[in-house]
């Protein structure tokens, strides 16, 4: 099942044009990674950085942005996981605005097991593994 | 020509794990972005937002990311549009380790032109269209 | 009664040394006056800007820091009003480790009532003066 | 002599009601900070903290805001260290809009000369004691 974490807009998230500035909807993305950790996974990201040296950067990513939001909006972030390769694994994200759960954008993010130590690529442990593909069911 | 522009790596744009956060690097081609009106426009984006009530907000993105950047680096960001739309532009970037010329992430992003008082899409003018499409030449 | 309100420390918010980048200290200053102003003066900030005309920026800040928020951490922001005078506001904010309730930072900030057309500086609306002095009850 | 440096206000640097968000005229003074320590220390921040293990923390601020900075325009800030202690020295920057010069924030942060590693006060080296106290002269 698709994890889902609401985070409010805040006024500095939004630029002159009182949108939102869309680098701040990939952070509401890793935001909602971050949940996603500590709901799902059992261990929170800070965690997996401390004590497993694993970190999980961004190689690839794509994203659509349909409808902006705007300052005084929440925005209710889905996350899951379609896919897990052997070192990486591809997160889908959808933004809605909460009030009426319009979509305002997807994003598909690509991330890299990597040991943080060494800075190379490292297998995505089995039990992340198993919880990114429950995600999907 | 491309328009290329350096941005320092500030303390502030790295994560915990030593490496500029993702997100960031979309800031840093927004950046270039307005460096690139400024440039070869003939007006700064904050005057086209200003004067000619036009913005253009992203409506899609795609990104590699190959080599991080951290703190210490300078990125050397390099800008040109491949495609002029109707009322959208395609902007491509490569964000290139400034010591080594090393390319550390590529990013094509679609901006729409925007009304800001109507938030609705309009033409791109005429004369930025001649400076996007010179910038492929 | 002081109003109180808990921030995640987000991965983005942590400097390459590990600990909150200073700056965004203020930053959860901010966010807390914003959730101060939905629960506690019957309007959200955001409305307040966008239909009074009304904003709050910020014209003296004081700050201690005493102990730094690492990544992992939950931050408690604390936040009353000490003082209204006829156009500004004085917010005393406390930031805690949510886990253990070590006191983190302590800041002081005026915020001046100003209208946001004409930039100019306006008394407090009654209202908010009124909200303003419960919260140091 | 005070050390000097340009930083171009970005699109994301302002909020919705147009104007540099307080937080991010802080972080302009933390890049003048990083600036300053290349130009005068003979070391970049990032090495300073890679190879000497040393950082410079906040302690304590105070700030004042006169004028906001909008967007489209160029901050200059000058930075200046007024006091060197054992364990932690003063700075001293003023934020004026470069292109006329007026003052738009004044602050005094307290820094502390820390070990990264261990997290705890060390004193401020000799070499980096006497480029702030150059710059004051």
């Amino acid at each position: 099942m698709p994890f889902s974490t609401r985070i409010p807009v805040r006024f500095a998230d939004c630029d002159p044009a009182g949108l939102v500035y869309y680098p701040v909807l990939f952070h509401y993305c890793h935001a909602a990674m971050e949940e996603f950790f500590a709901a799902r996974c059992g261990t929170s990201y800070a965690r997996l950085m401390a004590e497993e040296r694993i970190g999980f950067p961004t190689v690839n990513a794509r994203a659509e942005f349909f409808v902006p939001l705007v300052y005084g909006d929440e925005a209710e972030v889905e996350v899951f996981v379609s896919r897990v390769g052997r070192s990486s694994a591809t997160f889908e994200y959808t933004i809605r605005r909460a009030a009426d759960g319009v979509a305002c954008a997807r994003a598909t993010l690509v991330q890299a097991a990597m040991n943080l130590d060494e800075r190379r690529a490292v297998p995505v442990p089995d039990k992340y593994r198993e919880a990114f593909a429950r995600s999907a069911e």
